[in-house]
């Protein structure tokens, strides 16, 4: 079984509390409560890659809290605060760093926390009226005061692929990446897709590569700010690559010895994306042939 | 290949004109442009199952256009009409009648009108500040004139999926489905999930039962508003079921034989959903060792 990064988290989410406020008030009030340690959106992480946790007692007075679940039956919340605004769009070197650092276990917990917080600070206000909207299921929606719509958290699902042919794997780079970075291609699935569609779709779009069969390889969430990742393979009819420039700077074919070398730190065919990024799972199971 | 419904489109998407406004003028003064045909939210079917369609002109003059994208070259449209307000959340019978009808590529393009369409109806009004948006990029968005904030169309992924224990199959039923209907277990998967955790939370919040191993099956659009539906088969490590009666009105275990009577019409089990659901084409997969 593949574990990818953000997986593996092992809070109860404790879903039948968001819809009990006397389980959620005494939850609250548990003395053994405690709230996500956040500086600027970003965890604090223990020397053993745990996440740090306070009192909620040290959140300011206006913070709304979410509930993120259960640790053997022990309430964990993290904080909303007002007027906050929202995450900055791309990640800093010390959330890198802390990424790096988290146990996948506990990144889970602050990929769930994360995603909430961010949807909450971008979603104020009723989409259907344009009436500021209030928190409600334990911070897992929220609901218009004007026309009664409830809101829920948005995930959108992003395929994540390799092509593959004749023993070799397609592999590309965006301009924004970091220098020698290649990576899986990857692109939002749209309303009216399959998956398998939109794994084709997007690598014909962006590599022109024809693919036929397509297989599920694994998932994970991504909180930056709220996907899910779904990691395939797709078989390519062809290996002539038709590069849109506006999406990729450059893709090309590697072998799966190239790939194993890149990863245990003895090739340089290209620089691998981070353990914790599903891509980085998914070229390690398809050059091991797990995949 | 399995194809479950609502799969097997053919229109290109056509991507690259949602981003240029001289293409897109162009392909809507095409003289070989369509605008699909939507009564109340539901579309015209041909006796051959096709999906009708008819003159840009014939639109009110406060439509707005959203591309669908390219049949063979042709532009194909869907018409947005301002103060119609949101499509009914269930299926009228007509509206049943013709998803039975519809070939699974043209109810392809069906999904992908309706998905957008009623995101649209949903979604005028920024969530990040309150103002009314406008539509941009050929309708695949909403641009707020105020804070700048671009907004997408949402597609929620919904995991599907039976557990199994020993060559048998669990299924289930809401109360809210046809006497006698039984499927798939289903629920939304949430911030901070992979596939097969939201498969095993599930399981375990519906039913009790315990899953190990998850394995992905197939996929499809569900246009009722937007979902991504994501078929499965969870490895259940018991076949106690302790039923979550807010979720479920009842839960049982099916045998590969009884599957199969029932979907080739000599067995009575259970009534299974309707062949455009995935859950039909998992059942099926399923019962016939396909999956």
């Amino acid at each position: 079984m593949l574990t990818p990064g953000f997986t593996g988290g092992t809070l109860d989410r404790a879903d039948a509390m968001r819809h009990d406020d006397d389980a959620l008030a005494a939850a609250m009030g548990n003395w053994q409560a405690r709230l996500l340690v956040l500086h600027n959106w970003e965890p604090e992480v223990t020397d053993d890659g745990r996440l740090g946790w306070t009192m909620l007692t040290e959140a300011p007075d206006d913070a709304e809290f979410v509930l993120l679940g259960l640790d053997r039956g022990r309430p964990r919340f993290a904080a909303l605060l007002p007027g906050q605004g929202a995450p900055p769009p791309f990640r800093s070197p010390t959330l890198f760093n802390a990424l790096e650092q988290l146990q996948p276990g506990e990144a889970a917990t602050f990929a769930t926390a994360r995603s909430l917080l961010d949807w909450h600070a971008r979603h104020g206000f009723c989409a259907r009226c344009g009436t500021a909207t209030a928190i409600f299921r334990a911070g897992w929606g929220r609901r218009c005061p004007n026309c009664r719509a409830e809101h829920f958290p948005r995930t959108d699902p992003v395929v994540i692929m390799i092509a593959e042919h004749n023993g070799r794997a397609l592999i590309g780079r965006q301009p924004s990446f970091p220098a020698g970075r290649y990576s899986a291609l990857a692109g939002f699935l749209e309303p009216g897709e399959s998956i398998e569609e939109a794994v084709r779709r997007e690598i014909g779009e962006e590599a022109g590569v024809e693919v036929g069969a397509v297989r599920y390889v694994a998932s994970q969430p991504w909180p930056f700010p709220s996907q899910l990742m779904i990691a395939c393979i797709g078989q390519a009819l062809t290996d002539q690559i038709m590069l849109d420039t506006n999406e990729l700077e450059d893709a090309k074919w590697v072998s799966r010895a190239e790939v194993l070398a890149v990863l245990n730190g003895t090739g340089d065919a290209f620089i691998a994306p981070p353990p914790y990024a599903i891509a980085h799972t998914l070229l390690d199971a398809w050059a091991r042939e797990l995949a």
